[in-house]
């Protein structure tokens, strides 16, 4: 049976070589790296060794990256951490955009029940957020800004580079949510301006279970999870030697192949865009350029994009509607409302995320499948039949 | 080279039995479980058979396991919770006992300075807490009781029956960790009257970076980690699919030959603490009777624990002064003050925890090492040789 799996967003395979890399540390140094003797040594060796790789892709200090259990748990300590900040200096005022991840909005949210205030900025048609607008959001009591670097659902990246400098230049805390970036795009924390980075492993071929927080020097973290003083007081808990090994492997890899991976996975994009955009009623979320590698996401008119998820399966072809976070459930993405699709068509979306895997022949038969079973489901539609 | 590892307590050495388990979803079944294309389902029902399987072996059901990332998390997750529902009921007491883990107390602190009023009750010389004592700690505004099932540093196993009993009688909410427990001691969350436990995989030849959060149908969790809507809204993040399968595949194990585990290691045990008696100077930390089957703690007067660790090691054997997470620390273990140990002789402490990879041989090797390494070091020692 044919299988593509074109939702390398939700998650990845992971790569041979992060599952190498991770395998000694099982069952051979399986020390804990809090202890004295070698083979707890030598798995705190081999921490400080990923801490160093995954720094040195970053363009950061080892000392400046925390390990978390994920993108999620990096996101809602980054905020928190510098929601604290702020608040020791009476500035309890956050910027952030309508399109975040969940895990950044509830983190807001929460915030807000504290006394935060938070300033949701709007997108323009292809998700952009605009620096004009972030600039004009900014007051005397903001204490953070926290855009993501590229969206989830439909791939738009964010003008970082201008945010950064914008925050800077006010001597305020710029997070950056880049679970979706990072492995795929280049990232260099220094001259981007960012002070607070997270990203997640299983999104570029690591392990699941495992993120970093990149922090700034000079930016306390708040510990979420309290007790033993692993990582520096910052995140209690035994470290996850064999996915931190992992996701630092998986993140060399491809950091260093991340040129010729865009290339690849950008001109698959590029088909199959290409070829969904020919299909009537079909519309494209996000920016034709500054997008992600991987992503291609389309709203189709007159169609259920669950339904098509499932008859797409049927036929061996793994995508998603959405985000994977937020599946089950019937409200509109609020990704695609805020791009301004009305409800009635944000139904019917399908995001497609490629990666390094994937192939031309995936894409072809991708661009055979969808345009059929769009047209099936059109045929049970009211509305495009009227 | 010899490798004699008594650290169990820290972590262990993962079961090959779990390693299988999880190899599967890292480059096959690595779907996403919030997907609704097959190889997500299929990792879905990898997460909820590991569930049932968690469950069983505790006597609950499965939608009363949240999946953590580990031991550190289940405890503040579990002890936050309870804090927010005594709250809401306008009952900010806490009784708990000197001698739990960081996780606990950390946790406790943060209360604290929340508005929360801790009682911290003390132990008796093997490091019991007396019911007695819990019973009259108890006060209208307490809202929870949490003390842990087994000490990590000596040992001592608690009248947890009777401090469920008790709990359950107030109609108060009983939180144990049990992390040095589970896998090793057989656990029955109804018949021990537990509302809350938290355990964690590493403990018991499982992987790292995951744990489970058992609470009694009824008692609401809150997430602390927020984002999408996994572990029924109690957990956000992509599930850690391998370490949640390998993690029940390490429990089912585990439990499933806990007697005779438990026999055997015993048997280990009983021959170390016998033989490490029979030294000079030397005390038992913890009860002789209620005691975690691996675990085996002394005191050596005149000795550095530290020093005899490092010493340890370059003869092959892995043990620890006290608990892992503490390591490094100049301070005298919090367990051992508690227990009336002087802080000079809680310096020369030596904890060796047995695992049923342990074997006579190994003991024996231990037996004639430890003395010969105590006697060298009290050779250097002004107190002894005074």
């Amino acid at each position: 049976m044919v299988r593509v799996y074109a939702d390398n967003a939700a998650t990845t395979k992971m790569s041979r070589k992060a599952i190498d890399a991770m395998k000694p540390y099982f069952e051979e140094v399986y020390g804990n790296p809090s202890s004295l003797y070698s083979i707890g040594q030598e798995a705190a060796r081999a921490v400080l060794v990923a801490r160093e790789t995954m720094a040195r892709q970053l363009n950061c200090e080892a000392r400046e990256i925390t390990f978390t259990s994920g993108g999620s748990e990096s996101n809602n300590q980054a905020i928190i951490s510098a929601a604290l900040i702020g608040e020791k200096k009476g500035k309890k005022h956050i910027v952030s955009s309508a399109i975040e991840h969940h895990a950044v909005l509830s983190t807001l949210k929460r915030l807000e029940k504290q006394g935060f205030e938070v300033t949701l900025l709007g997108v323009d048609e292809s998700g952009i957020v605009s620096p004009g607008d972030v600039a004009a959001a900014i007051r005397e009591d903001t204490c953070l800004v926290t855009l993501m670097f590229a969206n989830n659902e439909i791939g738009t990246i964010q003008p970082v580079s201008e945010l950064g400098a914008i925050c800077r230049a006010r001597d305020l805390l710029f997070h950056t949510d880049a679970v979706q970036a990072a492995g795929h795009l280049e990232i260099d924390v220094k001259e981007l301006n960012i002070d607070l980075l997270s990203l997640s492993a299983h999104k570029f071929h690591g392990p699941k279970g495992i993120g970093a927080l990149y922090a700034r020097k000079g930016v306390e973290l708040v510990s979420i999870i309290e007790g033993g003083a692993q990582e520096r007081g910052k995140r209690a808990g035994t470290e996850n030697v064999p996915a931190i090994v992992g996701m630092a492997a998986a993140f060399e890899e491809a950091c260093e192949h991340i040129h010729e991976n865009s290339k690849k996975v950008s001109a698959l994009r590029d088909s199959l865009i290409d070829g969904l955009s020919r299909m009537s009623g079909s519309v494209l979320n996000g920016e034709r350029e500054r997008r992600l590698p991987g992503n291609v996401s389309f709203c189709f008119e007159g169609v259920d994009g669950e339904a098509l998820i499932l008859l797409l399966d049927k036929k061996g072809i793994c995508a998603s509607s959405g985000s994977a976070c937020s599946s089950g459930s019937l409200e509109p993405s609020h990704v695609l409302l805020a791009i301004g699709r009305p409800p009635e068509l944000a139904h019917g979306s399908l995001r497609l995320s490629l990666g390094r895997y994937n192939t031309e022949e995936e894409v072809d038969y991708i661009l055979k499948v969808v345009p059929e079973l769009v047209s099936y489901l059109r045929g049970f539609s009211p509305v495009w039949n009227a």
